[in-house]
């Protein structure tokens, strides 16, 4: 297993660390993007195959269309730029009732009828990521927060873990001055596993539309089922990898480079196959 | 110290108990209400004086103007019954994205600035407080739920005080069936307080409008500094205790009774007086 380098290393002697129970425990820290959260059936299910999980697990949570939903509701106007979504005051304020607050705690409502103990936490919630403010150069993006290697006060979050809490996150963050921070849902979940591949062996889950990286994208019976830097590679070059799974792949072989044992990528209708047969979609590895 | 009947001894004896560490350590139960919340330069004061505050504690918040504000903006009629908020669907809603979002999350960031570790929970979070949705006889509620003996989680919410959390509560609370209820703020501080009285020496700390119980209502500066059963009949006699106050300080009695050490009733704006001379406003004993 790759480990991150060894700066931190003084601060987990400290604490729990591999020679004192955690050891090789592992760890799944698993994404949701919007469309499952604005599906009622498919999130059931998906919440109970989440629930079904043996082992320490992390649930991170996009928005889905409730933003927009309610941002029209007030009369705030969606402000986007390149495709992102520039978070002004007032979308912050709405971002954060509605991410932080009414989906985190109908989630952990869920999750908690099916007798998984989840505890629903944003970035600011025991100081668990910090961000920093996304400078001003061509676009001021307002409120978004970005993450570095030091953002995830992976001790806090093992005492959760370690206490047998799981951790469900929505993509609200802090500065660690007061200001909240938008932050994207995809980027939280691989900074997870990357700054907890210290304490644990981490497999990073993410769940989007497909049923994992197709070699023929008009085919979802044509999943890749492992793919290793060098047929990353090879998949690159003969284009059959290519547009939005390009920066999708790109993380998640930074996360591998960064200490993360595996990736998966696949749909969130199949997370059951993580507990029942330990697959899931395509899985990528070192 | 009273202590609650015996029932629940055989859970606690399976963790850390009276013998095991926490012993007789103090726990902090401070409440405040809307109108600290929507005047910020008084929050951040108070807020302030709580980060201060040594020893465990845990934050319950009311809701404020926030609320009713929201609804305005999405234009959802408030629907309130013999001065009580009725709670439909749409108005559940509503708080849950204020109370758990907005407040708490702001709440949090804040206290952190403060060096304060603060975790904002829901009473779903960790299933910390279970409610039971009030029972529709004459008037129907809605989405409001009743707390009793067993509804708060002790041994969850001991293991993350221990764990060096600072709980941050917002009156959102679930039926363990997958449904968020909306629970009175000074019900939820009490219940606090009497179940965790099992593992600490429980205060319980009410901020209002008022620096305490006063002798004469239209004097400040006739705070009464204690009142204990014998007293509170005799003020209760002589008409100096009435109205409002009358509803406050019999729960603040069942509090006492059912095991809490003592209840302080004051302003948000002295609460620094708790830290620095252990007292505030006005003391209530058994």
């Amino acid at each position: 297993m790759n480990k991150l380098p060894e700066q931190n290393d003084l601060s987990t002697s400290n604490s729990l660390s591999f020679g004192e129970g955690r050891g090789e425990a592992s760890l799944y820290i698993i994404k949701i993007g919007g469309n499952v959260i604005d599906n009622s059936e498919k999130l059931h299910e998906f919440l109970k195959a989440f629930a079904d999980l043996k082992g320490n697990k992390i649930l991170v949570h996009g928005g889905g269309k409730m933003a927009t939903q309610l941002a029209a509701e007030m009369q705030v106007e969606a402000k986007m730029m390149v495709g992102r979504r520039i978070t002004d005051i007032e979308t912050l304020r709405i971002v954060t009732m509605v991410y932080a607050g009414l989906i985190s705690k109908n989630l952990v409502a869920q999750l908690q009828k099916h007798g998984c103990n989840a505890i629903g936490l944003s970035g600011a919630d025991a100081n668990l990521i910090k961000a920093k403010k996304r400078p001003v150069k061509d676009i001021d993006y307002g409120f978004v927060g970005d993450l570095d290697e030091n953002s995830v006060q992976t001790e806090n979050l093992s005492k959760l873990i370690d206490g047998g809490f799981i951790p469900v996150f929505s993509a609200i963050t802090h500065d660690g001055d007061g200001q909240l921070l938008n932050t994207n849902a995809d980027t939280i979940a691989s900074s997870l596993a990357i700054g907890m591949a210290k304490h644990y062996q981490t497999s990073l889950v993410y769940c989007f539309e497909k049923k994992g990286v197709l070699m023929d994208v008009n085919d979802e019976n044509s999943v890749i089922r492992e793919i290793n830097p060098t047929f990353y590679e090879d998949l690159k070059a003969k284009g059959i990898i290519a547009d939005g799974m390009l920066p999708k792949l790109h993380y998640a072989f930074e996360a591998i480079n960064k200490g993360v044992k595996e990736v998966f990528i696949g749909k969130a209708d199949d997370l059951s196959e993580l507990e029942s047969v330990g697959f899931f979609g395509t899985k990528l590895v070192n």
